[in-house]
């Protein structure tokens, strides 16, 4: 096994198959662009349980992966893919970013399903991109953009729906897509508290309601026990028993 | 006449008529969301013989403007309208934010005509917008904004065409419309070198062929004499005499 890449919360490894990589998921956080940095105590192991989880879940509604096994606690196999270096955000309430840029105020409920692209490039702060942007960059054909839209919105479907029936409310999250060396497209990284914002329906304080990585992010505190929240709701309504 | 409102470069005045306001322009220049202020000499006069004879000859092509004649050498009597808070931008070669923003490099030639919309909010930045968060921020109607998209590209054809004439090329330029008490659509604000960016085509150095506001925002001296090469051309193509 020869390291690949190794990324702010994951390490991707090769194996023995060129079509197969190992995910290695980490404690470490990071936020702002990797400004601020930490570590959350399990996270790796949560991560890739809920990711593992959700990944399963959606191939059974015909939501191509590229999820294979999850061989240890905090160790994914996947299909090797080339990623699409977009980050396909999803937001069913404004949060975050949204809000700073548009002013729009948090919380407020949007009247559609909002699925935006950034440029995953660091060096540029991952900026936000129109279509015709992402056109002239080449960073997708016309055609891969509407699959990646509708493919999100499809998703979105499911997640909102699957995370309502654990009390939780998917507020937005990233997704990241790959083409697999036949030019397939396949949803990959992860689906975590890392890259979705959860509120807790069980709560209304806007502070205590947080499940996710804004509690890093804002110093909330109490991050470990939000994100073992998420995994043991998600885990419990799949029938998931936990490690 | 009362002053109505005082922007960056204009201010704005009633008259007796309240389908009419008049229009001042000024020497005073500003850039980077006004944290870089200064005087360019004569801009004012410039900008407003400019603004007037390519309002004017729009007129000629179909394009409804706000123009309604140049009572003064600094001064435009226009229809009042209310401003769409939105900056309407067509880029045919790749130059300032956007290569800030994407990592495009400077003077690459666009695939095809770019339009983008910007809120006009100094608070904020003057952020990009999609599509999408300008139909959320009900900042315009779909059907509006399709309008805009059209009208934006056919100004952009003509303006393009007719600076090209002047041995001039146009960059990218911001555009403003605003909806009269008939909720008709108008081009509204200015078209001058403080809102386009236009390069000298006798000139290959890429700071010397500089013929617009960039001169100021970059200290490449020269600016007077740039806004007036401008005016020159462009009133000689029209077969206007400077005043």
């Amino acid at each position: 096994m020869e390291k690949l890449y190794e990324g702010k919360a994951k390490i991707l490894y090769t194996t023995e198959d060129p079509e197969i990589l190992l995910t290695q998921f980490k404690d470490d956080a990071t936020a702002f662009n990797a400004l601020k940095r930490g570590t959350i105590q399990g996270k790796g192991e949560i991560n890739c349980a809920i990711s593992s989880a959700l990944f399963q879940w959606l191939g059974t509604k015909g939501i191509t992966t590229h999820f294979i096994d999850q061989p240890a606690p905090t160790q994914m196999r996947v299909r090797a893919v080339k990623i699409i270096p977009l980050e396909v955000v999803v937001r069913n309430i404004a949060a975050g970013s949204l809000c700073r840029q548009t002013g729009l105020p948090e919380g407020k409920i949007l009247p559609f399903p909002l699925v935006e692209f950034y440029l995953k490039n660091d060096a540029l702060g991952d900026p936000l991109l129109t279509r015709d942007r992402l056109l002239i960059l080449e960073l997708a054909t016309a055609e891969q953009l509407e699959q990646l839209q509708t493919l999100a919105q499809q998703i979105n479907q499911y997640l909102r729906e699957f995370f309502a029936t654990c009390q939780i409310t998917l507020v937005d999250f990233k997704l990241e897509f790959g083409l697999d060396s036949q030019g397939k497209l396949l949803l990959a990284d992860e689906i975590s508290p890392d890259t979705c914002r959860l509120w807790d329906q069980q709560k209304n304080d806007p502070q205590e309601r947080v499940l996710d990585k804004d509690r890093f992010r804002r110093d909330l505190g109490e991050v470990e026990s939000a994100y073992q929240q998420v995994q043991q709701r998600v885990l419990a309504q799949l029938g998931i028993e936990a490690t």
